[in-house]
């Protein structure tokens, strides 16, 4: 078992794809091998550029990323797309649907495609992005573009641990930007305007530019690009402006301060997202627990009593499992 | 000290406004008081209706819920409102300022409003969310009001544990009805489409039963209500509609397998929460969790295995803590 582990390692080390996409089905599936895996290449990571994509449904994000990926190619770098899709019932069709339009890099060597579906709280989905992303990052990827959808903070926590990140909207795209007018969502570092065509969009622009003179006016100054992926058009000044973020990044010395932020966070996300699903089966496998949400739903005893009693149980299964 | 409690608790249930206003404040806090406070009251809650209001900024859910309220009012019912403001550097003026539309309320001793803010993660905003909407119940409020602001599934997570879920919307919320029809956002039980004087109301109306014609087709159909709350225009019914579905789950006996599933998850989030914000606590002074992160920065030490490392660290501290 260690043997074949090691071999994986030095196969995705080597940028081969069939090792990436066995090691990212490791961390998807939450096998010990894939967290022993991580471990292992996790030196050799820091070198790609991970871009974060969020922004509502039906802006269509994976056109861009589709179009972005080309431009990517065209300068010589490889590419690796990392989709998570959250679960529930309408998305996998919704979503996975999108997926068509990245087809045309399934044979391209230089491109990995991979979607994520998480299975439980978001904390975990976080965490097995940042995994896929390290894991991409160790086989070689020059950029990372990790994609989440939604409109709140949560999606945008999810690609947090990228180096820059870009919210994509389109014309109508009005609760995204109350949004971030009352600060409800955290301005990112880029923001795309698609399908630019439609008549409304230099209205869109406009409001975008009032809620951004709202915020901090000194640093990195968010462009606005305006871009119909479809057509190819405003992806170049897009790849463009990504690469001057990092460029700024790496300048300012924000980059390895953002990176140290992001990875603290990262870790306080994954041991909570392991507490919680240790709770989770606890609260499944333990006859106690059941016998004291009984007592909750009948209001003999309090959700916080019955939290600090599992508490109690659990941070003994803690250790237990540390010491195994 | 023990004393001072008890009075407080009694004085609570006795419908006391400056006696919830302190405890909400103990809650808000996390003082041990408040938790003590909380399993006090406990077992006499579960009496008042909770309804949770969501929806992008901008909507206008203050000027609903002080429409609302006068309805309630009117039908002889007294009325909590409690509005969870996420944090965020420009929220504080754009949020608060909608609270000034609920000032007509202030003298009357029927209306409990307050503002809540959380300070850490959405885990803690719920946790407190869940019981100051406990302490309003027990200090007699008929209706529970719990508002927040957002457009993402992590926003209705805050309110999941009301009894009816109502999401609020406004001709030109495309991205609301993107993550509806993406499954992003789960489908609420009651939906409002405000400021129904905009010439494309229809149209969204529209737009909401077609996403709502791909959801199931049994059981509570979800209705679709126009208001103009500005003008109290379709506030009677979105009342009756907020009865209604209350009826509903009472007959059909999902009101208590409904609380169950929320308690049970409260009890997870309250317990998460928690553990969350003792590992942040031990990153802040651990000097030997320092380091780890050190290591973690230098690529020398995995995020993940940091993670386990820590969570061994912690588990003894929650033991400790449950002793003392």
């Amino acid at each position: 078992m260690a043997q074949d582990e090691r071999t994986l390692a030095q196969r995705l080390l080597a940028g081969d794809k069939r090792a990436l996409a066995r090691a990212i089905t490791l961390v998807e599936d939450d096998r010990p091998e894939g967290w022993e895996l991580v471990r292992e290449i996790y030196p050799h990571t820091g070198r790609a550029a991970v871009v974060g994509f969020t922004g509502p449904p039906g802006v269509g994000k994976s056109t861009l990323l589709g179009a972005l990926t080309r431009a990517e190619r065209a300068r010589g770098r490889t590419v690796g797309v990392l989709s998570i899709d959250p679960s529930s019932p309408f998305t996998q069709g919704a979503l996975l649907g999108d997926r068509i339009r990245l087809t045309e890099h399934f044979l391209d060597a230089g491109v990995f495609i991979r979607s994520m579906a998480n299975r439980g709280a978001l904390g975990g989905l976080s965490e097995a992005a940042l995994q896929g992303a390290l894991l991409m990052d160790a086989a070689g990827r020059d950029v990372v573009f990790v994609e989440t959808v939604g409109v709140g903070q949560a999606e945008v926590d999810v690609i947090d641990h990228a180096d820059t990140v870009v919210l994509a909207l389109m014309p109508g795209s009005g609760d995204s930007i109350q949004a971030l007018k009352a600060g409800v969502m955290e301005i990112p570092d880029v923001i795309v305007v698609n399908k630019a065509d439609h008549p409304l969009t230099d209205t869109m622009v406009r409001e975008i530019r009032g809620v951004l003179s709202l915020g901090p006016q000194k640093g990195w100054r968010v462009p606005i690009v305006k871009t119909q992926a479809a057509f190819g058009i405003g992806i170049d000044e897009l790849a463009e402006k990504l690469e001057e973020h990092r460029a700024y990044i790496q300048a300012e010395g924000t980059l390895l301060e953002r990176r140290r932020r992001n990875l603290m966070n990262e870790v306080v996300a994954i041991a909570t997202a392991r507490m919680r699903r240790q709770l989770e089966a606890s609260i499944r496998d333990d006859a106690g627990v059941q016998e004291l949400l009984d007592e909750v739903c009948e209001r003999r005893l309090d959700p916080a009593s019955a939290a600090t009693e599992i508490l109690a149980r659990n941070a003994g299964a803690v250790e237990r499992q540390h010491d195994g």
